[in-house]
């Protein structure tokens, strides 16, 4: 028996476990490559990845190491006897090598692949084989399948609620935080809309980190429940809410390879949204040239798909395809897209019209939901909602609850006006070269980093003027976010 | 910048970097996942991935630690100033994507890919997302320039030798150690064999491992060179000569994945004896219905395989398909391998028939590579340098050469009898069954663990008769490996 001793590192996703290279009860020479165990001792056991340690100052031959993730899961004192044995593959891989070989699995197979996922059996790479596998040809049916297990058994209960709504968004656009505005709209309206942040991301920030700017974002399921029951909206990271467990250890290694598909994109929002105890939930899907999902015939094959999935599911969904040929609203980062979103919330002058419209067409959707409103009355109300100031006042509600923000968050001190060199109209602005530009100016890690678009398409601009600003945090990004503006291109089309 | 520091954890493939949570320099709050970093300070950047430390025991918020791979590849000491940025995903990762769609990828982009593995731009996941994406579908070509990119530029040069010979066996056959005869028939005929054991690996123990019972296996390139001009043969690890770097990475995820494919182990194959300089190459295909190939169309389709990889390389393969229908010898694991081994080179009575036949037939098809020898002629010259004590001798050279090993490795003191619960005649023996349970009992990591079988196929038992012995070091293997054996099925067909 080894004593068990935590090692405050985080990996973020595996459990790692660490052994002592003199340990006198495992041998260790003749490892070679990480090693899969089996850990004893707590209630069940717990399945980690074995690195050898050459120190005594950071573990003693006669403890096994368990990482912060690992560690939680041990549910032990440190200290506590543990034992360990070497362990095979988890099962469920002969599966992932079936449908390698091209196989249909059986959602039998699903729910043990996801099993095995969420008891940290499969380590990243595991993950990357499944998700690769999937890849590259799944049936609707085998879609259902894994979206279904995703979503698990532990789904939050709303009692007696007949509508609990929600919305989101496959594929982000740029600055396209209409979440906090049409939750705002929603609630203000009386319907529940417990609104998450989806796992899926892509280094972008997140609206859950714009709503950090104005409160926190980490309730409990049951803090959450009691929020939306009394101000009928609330805007939380699913982080904090222990369901679908699983989707997000495949997204955490979505986000690194990058090699995340559209398919599997509309298995961990519904996953996700139906763990989360929604009924009715709007997806919105960007078309654009630059967007992830580029043409209406695409938009309209994942339409089929997110309906099929979501009636067999019995979710309430509504499918909307828009406009996402370029960004929206001024302001891309958390600070600056907190900003925009107040202006719209207050009726500003200024507010960014795009913005505005696309919040307004959305929560007229999701009202829409509700059989007492009359047909083609969703937007008109949803418009007089944020007119009268009642949005403004439900936002104020949901902050208050979650409890306001103290410091205020401040825009990046580095900054870099990025100006026209010709005279002429903006034609376009490429929505992923703002996006990447965004990302490496440091949006994902700093709130206060972005960009603040200044022009937008059809507006007249003679040379010299400002396109936008870009703000960073750190002179790291700052000079990284500047090396992909030095070849000339600045992502406007201007003629 | 951050000071260096070396944390003696070994991951034993992936680069990890350390920081502390509330390192001054690197906002670390909104990192979810693992993130890529690059590290400058050094001759190149290395590349390394992000674990966040809570405890100024383990590393300050001042400096950066790196795990044992990465410190040995920066280059500098404990102490040095070095700076990090967040880094993409590798570049040729888009090249994987365009495989996991379906696409036929170029030589460049394979090379690019290797080149990036090599320099350890791709994690654990992705290598194994390459592997799932070459699984599926690959055309010859394709895995003619992944032979090509992995073996490198880096080639041992064998100077003026027109021969440079090696064997090796796709899908390994419990027991089947016939590496160490043939090399010592070989070397004692004169042509050069400078054994390297092959990267593809099940768990099993390696021909590497029997050697280490009379010699050390790690030498590095000059060494290794020397002895073979001089001895005519040596038996080595690749791990000691630095060639195929990327080949020995991608390894490492198959063993833990367990995703490696025939047409992926050919490529390792052809690109590892490439590096070594290899001019001439037996390749032996055990096909037996509880082998790794099934029948001898598959076999035949990896000789058609090799031979064009081979040629297209100028590289002399000769592909032979052997019987691989059940274990070889009488010893599995490398105590007992090493004795059925010295059994066959000193020409004793009870030295296992069929091991000592296989050999001679795998060195009789080695020696013809030399056209002065006359065609067919053999196996009867490699039966004359055993009988003559001639290859004995060699081995004693190749041995003394690689240092002898000093302390006698011992069986494995917990043993179990396997007996026989019919009268009867032995029809069949499951390799398969064999080798999982001579992995569970330990012989993958202690040399004197195993299974020595007592009866093979066509022996006459009687009920109680032993059929074999297992030899645990570890009780906890002793254990595991007993589950195996609880159901009644103990590998032996009896009729």
């Amino acid at each position: 028996m080894l004593e068990l001793k935590h090692l405050p590192i985080s990996s973020f996703s595996e459990n790692i476990a660490y052994i002592h290279r003199e340990c006198p009860i495992y041998k260790l020479d003749n490892i070679k490559s990480m090693t899969r165990i089996e850990i004893h001792g707590g209630q069940t056991p717990v399945y980690a990845f074995l690195q050898i340690v050459d120190s005594s100052k950071i573990i003693r031959p006669d403890e096994l190491g368990l990482n912060t993730e690992a560690f939680r899961q041990m549910g032990l004192a440190e200290g506590s006897k543990v034992s360990l044995t070497l362990t095979p593959p988890a099962p469920s891989m002969s599966s992932v090598r079936r449908k390698i070989s091209g196989n249909i699995l059986s959602d039998k197979e699903y729910a043990e692949i996801v099993s095995d996922i969420e008891s940290r059996r499969y380590s990243n790479m595991d993950i990357a084989s499944f998700l690769v596998a999937i890849g590259s040809f799944t049936t609707p049916n085998e879609l259902l399948a894994l979206t279904e297990a995703l979503r698990g058994d532990r789904i939050i209960d709303w009692g007696s609620e007949e509508i609990v709504a929600d919305h989101c968004c496959l594929g982000e656009i740029p600055g396209n935080k209409v979440d906090l505005i049409l939750t705002a709209i929603v609630a203000a309206y009386g319907l529940p809309i417990p609104k998450t942040v989806s796992c899926v991301s892509n280094g972008l920030s997140s609206f859950a980190d714009t709503m950090k700017i104005f409160a926190g974002t980490d309730l409990d399921v049951r803090s959450l429940k009691k929020q939306v029951l009394e101000k009928r909206g609330a805007i939380v990271e699913l982080d904090s809410l222990e369901i679908a467990a699983a989707d997000k250890l495949i997204s955490t290694v979505e986000q690194q390879n990058g090699l995340s598909t559209l398919e599997r994109a509309v298995t961990s929002i519904l996953a996700t949204k139906a763990a989360a105890g929604i009924s009715h939930l709007l997806i919105d899907i960007p078309v654009g040239p630059r967007a992830k999902v580029k043409n209406t015939q695409e938009a309209m094959r994942l339409r089929k798909l997110i309906e099929y999935i979501g009636d067999m599911m019995e979710l309430n969904v509504d499918v909307v395809i828009t406009d996402g040929s370029e960004p929206i609203g001024n302001g891309i980062g958390a600070v600056l897209e907190a900003r925009d979103i107040m202006k719209v919330l207050t009726n500003k002058e200024d507010a960014p019209e795009d913005l505005k419209e696309k919040a307004l067409f959305l929560a007229g959707r999701i009202l829409e939901f509700d059989p007492k409103l009359r047909g083609g009355q969703g937007y008109v109300v949803a418009k007089e909602l944020l007119r009268s100031g009642k949005a403004f006042d439900a936002m104020e509600q949901i902050i208050k609850s979650q409890g306001k923000t103290k410091e205020q968050a401040q825009l990046g001190h580095l900054t870099r006006d990025i100006v026209a060199d010709v005279d002429g109209e903006v034609k376009k602005i490429d929505n992923m070269f703002i996006s990447r530009l965004s990302v490496l100016c440091g949006s994902g890690q700093y709130p206060g980093a972005g960009i603040d678009l200044v022009k937008k398409t059809g507006d007249k601009v003679t040379a010299g003027d400002i396109l936008y600003r870009i703000y960073s945090c750190n002179s790291n990004d700052f000079a990284f976010a500047g090396t992909v503006l030095e070849n000339g291109k600045n992502g406007f089309d201007i003629s």
